[in-house]
């Protein structure tokens, strides 16, 4: 493989919320994506979700309280925990996880159609 | 858990190639390091090693080409390939894999000690 620009690589995303993945580590899928707005409340019953911020502000909602996401900063929804990620404006995400979504919904909001253009 | 500032907890090492443990998601540990100047050749049997870079520039030497790495950057180095890192100034990186090292040496130079501090 060759080295992946990470920043670069967000930059040329054109879909909310559709998981680009960028490489594999020991059976972990390194994935980007962006977002807006907010998803669903889901969780995966079967892996950790990793989440790392680089662009924007998200709040990862949990059922007891609010993770607020900055740039370079992570947080781990540990398996099985209900979560609901909500960004204000336009997030630019790394997401790591066993593979692409363990959920059949993958969270997405009801508005999301695989024709929403990211900017 | 809580979220991690992974810049903030950058700044709060002080022992170059000595690797901080933020985290673990699905068996891998997402850790932290500063670095300076090279290691020496090694290879992980039992696990890939992926590198993320947040500042300098590190060339990650293969046996038949160079990476070289920039902030915002991901190498992936398979399991048994031998690579060398070298840190051109002072680097400061996140690393995933397995555990903390596989290797007894972990590629440290021979002048590394307990006791070399990061600026």
């Amino acid at each position: 493989m060759e080295k992946i620009q990470i920043r670069k690589e967000l930059s040329s995303i054109e879909k909310y919320w559709t998981q680009k993945v960028l490489g594999e580590a020991n059976g972990q899928l390194i994935k980007i994506a962006k977002g807006t707005g907010e998803l669903n409340w889901h969780k995966h019953d079967d892996q950790d979700e990793l989440f790392l911020l680089y662009k924007g502000h998200l709040t990862i909602q949990l059922r007891d309280r609010n993770i607020e996401l900055y740039e370079d900063e992570m947080f781990i929804v540990p398996k099985g925990m209900e979560h609901c990620p909500k960004a204000h404006g336009d997030v630019e995400l790394l997401v790591m996880g066993l593979n692409v979504t363990s959920n059949a919904a993958g969270g997405r909001p009801e508005s999301w159609t695989p024709d929403n253009i990211a900017s």
